[in-house]
């Protein structure tokens, strides 16, 4: 048997993901345990963190066992991912040993890796924790990458809190405004999560520009179809909130504009009216309100909705921390 | 019953004080205990340390607990502070998430918050802990802000652990050269601590303008007043070592140069011989010496002062693992 | 009894080395003790590390006990080495409270402090872990400064798992280019550890100015000397290559071009066809190759012959956790 990675959840049917999500139900009610006595997990962070380095440190604390954080190019050393390569740039190791290396040293490495934003279809191939994984000898996984997992995780036990059952609610993936270009990690990782948990699921973009890469709204369409439910995709804010029982917020940056986002200002700077307020929650069915953190107040959400009852973004985040042990007691015990 | 934070001790009275110092007594002799199993603190730093970091990392490991560290701006998000703000600048998270959210993961938040040392005006509201505390359902530490109530505790101990009662001895804090001016925190809890625990407390600085501020003044006052004790100002060298018990140095910026320090820059030149040296220390009654550290040696004490026997700066830095977990112990328990 | 510090394999005999050696076999048979439980070591990085920070940190937690990181300049404050000297610049702190004060928290103090690279007669005094281990009442671990030990007995563990006895077979410790000059720590390290464990050593390296400083070259010597063997210094690739059992690559600055580094650039770019290669590699006795980590790929060594079944480098990082293990449990139990 191989090892398994939690590289994205495509790679995971619903069946074993709801699995992940009682288990993180169970460690919400009961924290501490002594399963992973001895287990370590490696921490990589190639990009800050302040939520995600907490909940995995203590996490695994929380279970016994012992993690170490790492930030190549800061604290340690810059790496080379390409096999083959003649190193003579600036990187003096290469991913074949440090994967090698920490999978004796550790039972598990976590990797954060963001795109580098300049050219799309160099970053969708997800390069950095592919070949973690394909090097590494203990499982691997993704703290961020181009799909954000555990905060699919976190924010899918959350709805299932207020929610009970997701199958045939409406949610709605908004699209907001922020003063840069940002990952569509998080936006990737909700419009497939909200699919693969029978959601009817509606993105909401200002332009087609802003649609998602065509793997996710393909695995969002078709895990649609599978649930007997639909993908839409619209650019009407009235017809998006309408009947929302979930809207979920976040901003991308287009990808048609890669590594040209000059030119994509002038499109993003129209639409700062995107903004997540009362009045448009006010169409929805008393819908939740969520969006990952962190979140710049009263650019992608107003105070109101954001301190509102129907709130999830502080549950949304402690809940990274149980989904997180689930899956290290899932992966490593 | 809400929870209690330790930002200042001006909310702490004497005898709660004299509480911790008594456990941290306690714990200088039996380090390690359990009382803290499964519980955690998170260390948010935005300025560094070497004393702080280890003695609060430590001291939670050895009752226990776990601390987790992190340093917003570096290896986490850059934070806003203010209410309401629309936050389209470099911060991408706002305080009351960041506040919130290590409330869920952790059971107490110590931050390190230097004032930006711009307008004496804004820092001495203490915004950034003010808000921690604000905002974070579990008790908040301050690990230097304005003041620095941990080496407060740390200093009081190890000046009871030599002098025993501490009423009605001689207490001199003494302004000395640094070629930056530096925070007035270590100077302000100096002040505080030597008048609340029944010194007679005396002010030594070059010129009016290094008088602290009025809120720590006015305190001490009231303190040595209660106590039936003196608070005395002067800029006479002579006449404060003169019969001293306690001499403690510490640098510090004017308050009416704040933000314009090149003005004050000649006057703090024309200081240097402020400097604790054995000719001083020689009209003491035998008197101890300290300071916080880190301290520049031969700027601000000799050698010679630095490594007597009357010296505490060691005792006073070890002190701070001791009073630290008395702290945790208390507000954790 | 004075504390003893681990700074230089010159400062331990074989047999003790050796005792280090079983040790570290018998831990990674048995990975997880509770011996150190209620120590502390204090890993002090002025220079970036991934295995070693990982290999500390874990390590001593598989012992029980609690490791602390910390970086000077980065997270802490940078550091005075010189005694006596007046502190008006950059440094805010003394080595002498630094290494005081760290030995009243932890039990240990490990530092990795890598030479200034401006001037060799400066750097080859080992000035700064030569001040912590003055100043620490406790013992202090080398982490690599102008020799790096821990890499050495790792090396001699993979060596030992892999020849058995060691005397007698052919070292060869090999230069390779690398774009930059770099620290001759662990060149050092391995001429002496193979000299002292019984090897016939050859230096091959580019030319004359390539020999290694002469208090490593005479120690090499004689202990060469005494265990019956030769130490050889050759430029002839043909000849160091063949019949060795051992090669072991590693790029260093020449001595003579310290700190005029443009001056030695056209010698090593010269000599790239330094690099360890099948084609050398065939002309050993079906020689181990080794290099320590990070290695630049296709530089230093062919990808061929790094992922060669007779390559250790991944066996002689994983070979750091068990014998700083050791080395722990030797100087703190």
């Amino acid at each position: 048997m191989g090892k398994r990675d939690f590289i994205s959840t495509l790679d995971w049917d619903r069946a074993e993901l709801q699995g992940l999500l009682d288990m993180a139900r169970e460690l919400k009610q009961s924290p501490f345990r002594e399963d992973l006595k001895n287990k370590s997990i490696a921490l990589v962070f190639f990009n800050p963190s302040l939520r995600t380095r907490t909940s995995f440190e203590l996490g695994m604390h929380q279970l016994g066992g012992k993690a170490i954080v790492l930030e190549p190019g800061k604290g340690a050393w810059p790496i080379e991912f390409e096999d083959g390569s003649i190193m003579d740039g600036d990187a003096e190791e290469h991913i074949r040993e440090a994967a090698r290396v920490l999978s004796r040293y550790c039972d598990c490495i976590a990797v954060r890796a963001f795109p580098k934003f300049q050219d799309w279809q160099v970053d969708r191939t997800d390069h950095v924790i592919k070949q973690f994984a394909k090097h590494a000898t203990v499982p691997v996984i993704n703290m961020e990458t181009i799909t954000h997992p555990c905060q699919e995780m976190a924010h899918m036990l959350a709805l299932q809190e207020r929610l009970g059952s997701t199958d045939g609610k409406k949610y709605v993936l908004t699209w907001t405004y922020h003063p840069k270009p940002l990952n569509t990690a998080v936006a990737n990782s909700g419009l497939i999560i909200a699919a693969k948990f029978g959601f009817d699921v509606t993105l909401l973009c200002p332009t087609p520009e802003y649609r998602l890469d065509e793997r996710y709204m393909q695995a969002a369409e078709s895990y649609t179809q599978a649930n007997g439910r639909k993908l839409t995709v619209t650019h009407d804010i009235d017809e998006a909130y309408d009947g929302a029982h979930v809207v979920y917020a976040k901003s991308w940056g287009a990808l048609p504009y890669f590594g040209k986002w000059d030119q994509e200002k002038p499109i993003r700077d129209a639409h700062k009216h995107f903004i997540v307020d009362a009045e448009k929650m006010a169409k929805t069915d008393d819908g939740l309100f969520s969006h990952c953190l962190p979140m710049r107040r009263n650019i992608k959400a107003t105070d109101e909705v954001a301190d509102s009852a129907n709130s999830l973004i502080i549950d949304e985040a402690e809940n990274r921390i149980h989904v997180q042990k689930a899956l290290m007691l899932d992966l490593l015990r």
